[in-house]
């Protein structure tokens, strides 16, 4: 049996990647047996992730800038700063999360994150290996634009 | 802090609720945290479950019967018979998997079934809050027909 | 990024193996991953497990025979029988774990059991790693029995 | 049943707590079901971690400062620092971790760390039962000192 080997991840030597409009991320580890999947998200100042469900639990842990969540604290949501962790559970439904400052957080994410339209239909599960493909396009894409520019 | 109470399910005393077309099931645990749900699934004679994606790891313990997945041992696929048990990882795409003979298995899924059409579009998504949904009404159900009857 | 396997075990072609006095097993799986183990068990009339904490939690499904919990039953314990199930969380300290009749039945167990003293010192742990050397072990000691009997 | 509940930590707005000579932490969070717990770590300058072995996987990001695994790049191990990322899997025995700068890093650990002598024996087992009495034994502490100085 292959014992599942150490992960190391320098992120300084990593590029972001295109993530979801407004957001860019670094991987930093998926599990194909668990379908767990940990990341470093940046996003723009004034980003937001549209309606999601979440098929597993979120944590996140703040590197830098502020989250808004459900509205934000003056809304009854919570407002997370740098240095702030959370923790979201299964199950959990997402209206509208916010970003008023250029943010970096660490979020990993226990399975499947179901983006739905209005009307509750699914139109994208981002899980485990639709984030390997996400880092392989934007590799692939990367090199793409090197290769032009040279 | 709120510990996790055991489960004891004397099965024999619950009855069969409808699971699927072909299909009856007792609930034996599901958990809010971590998504995985544990089931007691009785598929009648011929029955079979249609093409679906596992967002999370499937096991199942065989009871009695027969269980036929990706057209059996005799196509390259798993044959599993009374006293077997197998493990179906997270991310696998079923096919089609049939019952020859009146079959009961216990099956613990760590997440959600994603059940989709031809085009691979989403069509029912069963995950741990689906399951206990599908528990609700059957007794539901059950509770009227007793009504009914009386 | 290699995908987990899927594990399919044919029991009735697999020996059993001891496990402790008084019990054999068969292995059915272990993830190096997450450290849960599943296996089948087989008690003798009469035997039982000593004083042990769970350190994760475990999950049973009865195939034949008795099990007698916390003193069973008729002593506010559980008593569980064929086709039962049973879910005990994480932290939970047993003191005597009874089986009346032969029995066999499927035990997974999430995390390592910490077998312990009068004293509460510990034993012996039994994780994932322990029970792929009782395996190891158990076919080790079958092979020269056998050439021995040649 | 009860839902898991949404967790939200203002790190900022709690005080370092004894975890371990040289160490000092603010807990995260803890699972009662899963034993993972996460807790925000604070090392002196010069500070480590003596031989344990891990019985579940452990996660870190780093926040601040550095840390050596496994005697650091330079001897083959690891370096890490502010803004990086390690998984260490299940099963894994650390020697010596050590921190040449005063360090803050999130740690999350999937179950126990068994920290044993050079005999092998345990001497302590961390698991999230542990770090909850750790937080209790550290606000007491804390409250009768300064019950003390008023």
């Amino acid at each position: 049996m292959s014992k599942p080997k150490d992960v190391y991840v320098n992120t300084a030597a990593k590029d972001w990647l295109p993530f979801y409009p407004g957001f860019q991320f670094k991987l930093l580890r998926v599990s194909a047996e668990t379908g767990t999947w940990s990341v470093l998200v940046q996003a723009d100042k004034g980003a937001s992730f549209p309606c999601h469900t979440h098929l597993g639990a979120g944590e996140y842990f703040m590197v830098s800038g502020r989250m808004e969540v459900r509205g934000g604290a003056k809304n009854g949501g919570i407002t997370a700063n740098a240095g702030d962790y959370g923790y979201e559970p299964n199950g959990i439904v997402h209206d509208l999360t916010e970003f008023p400052l250029k943010t970096v957080f660490v979020f990993t994410n226990h399975g499947a994150v179901n983006f739905i339209d209005e009307a509750g239909k699914t139109v994208f599960i981002l899980d485990w290996q639709a984030v390997l493909k996400l880092e392989a396009d934007g590799l692939k894409a990367q090199k793409k634009a090197l290769k032009k520019a040279a």
